[in-house]
């Protein structure tokens, strides 16, 4: 039995981006149950750090194994998975360069902008910062987009690349840059994945004071 | 036979910290040979785009496999070699919880701290933002020395995610972190290494105005 920890409550404004919906989408896409360990975001237990270095969702358990980083989960999962990942030794590879560049080119400039317009959007620093930020994210979009080049995923056929490229490019989308780079349909074709629905659900359900 | 790309000239604050240094030092430690294609950082080639999306290195070549990300190539050779990976299917896995974690987790706090230091340091915006980035660092590093714990590597031998993660820890040693979380002795051990110093004084090499 597989078990994933996610927050039992977070503010409204990042509720759907938390990073438990990436494994909650893969083992949907696997076909693979798992049960949700809730963790209280304002009052964490000690040991969970012991799981999970920064006392952060999510962490992942299976048969005594404990995994934490979304990146590294998702991969153990596609690893298991024709669903995430294709047969093909050398797209398989492929598929691990955009799962590392979604998480590692991509994500940290859009989570710099997504803090400054989640937490700082009012301050001095934000406003003679963002423009910069913005522009980073641009040019990696656009890196993103040209490598699209009108197919419609990163590889051959969806795989945990597209999921995790796809979860990264959600905390652009009210900042319109996902739009602006053309990459708006390629984000649509992934979140109208009937496993992504089922995920998002889920996290959206597993907040305590979900409608 | 293996290709990288590295670039043939940056300016001296960032020398030593360039990424293809993790590519030239995982190859060193799996005894592999490989040879060097310099990009100009100035002007780089249009085709390289199709190779690395955002024309920066390091990239890799392997019998016609071309591959982009550093983790994603550090990972590569990792499952090729035991001097990188462990035997072991779970501290396979643990070890690439890891080598996510300095790249997700810790790298991009570093890269902002280093950014803030080495290119805006005199700007209002950056010395307002500072002590904001430097507390996230601080805190994403105490997590990996409690997890540490005095020992020696993060797993029970060095590996691919000690690697990945010491030479995200180099970011932050100009400003006093690393030894200030007690990471000094880590750092140290993992630089010592033969195949670090290697390939250290491989990239410096490179640059076509070394001394």
């Amino acid at each position: 039995m597989i078990t994933i920890t996610a927050y039992d409550w977070v503010p409204p404004v990042v509720r759907g981006l938390v990073r438990d919906l990436r494994i909650r989408w893969a083992l949907e896409e696997a076909g693979l149950p798992y049960r949700v360990e809730l963790i209280d975001l304002r009052n964490k237990p000690d040991d969970y750090r012991e799981w999970q270095p920064w006392s952060q969702v999510p962490a992942y358990e299976e048969d005594g194994l404990r995994l934490f980083e979304s990146g590294a989960i998702v991969l153990h999962i596609a690893e298991k998975s024709p669903a995430l990942a294709p047969a093909d030794p050398a797209a398989r590879e492929r598929m691990k360069c955009w799962l590392f560049a979604a998480i590692n080119s991509v994500e940290p400039p859009m989570q710099e902008l997504a803090l400054i317009d989640f937490q700082h959007a009012d301050k001095d620093w934000a406003k003679v910062r963002r423009p910069m930020v913005v522009e980073f994210v641009q040019r990696r979009l656009k890196g993103v987009a040209d490598a699209l080049d009108g197919r419609e995923f990163l590889g051959d056929q969806f795989t945990a690349a597209d999921l995790m490229m796809s979860t990264v490019l959600r905390m652009g989308q009210r900042a319109g840059l996902v739009a602006e780079a053309g990459l708006g349909d390629y984000l649509a074709r992934c979140e109208a994945r009937p496993a992504f629905q089922k995920a998002l659900e889920a996290q959206l359900a597993d907040f305590k004071d979900a409608a």
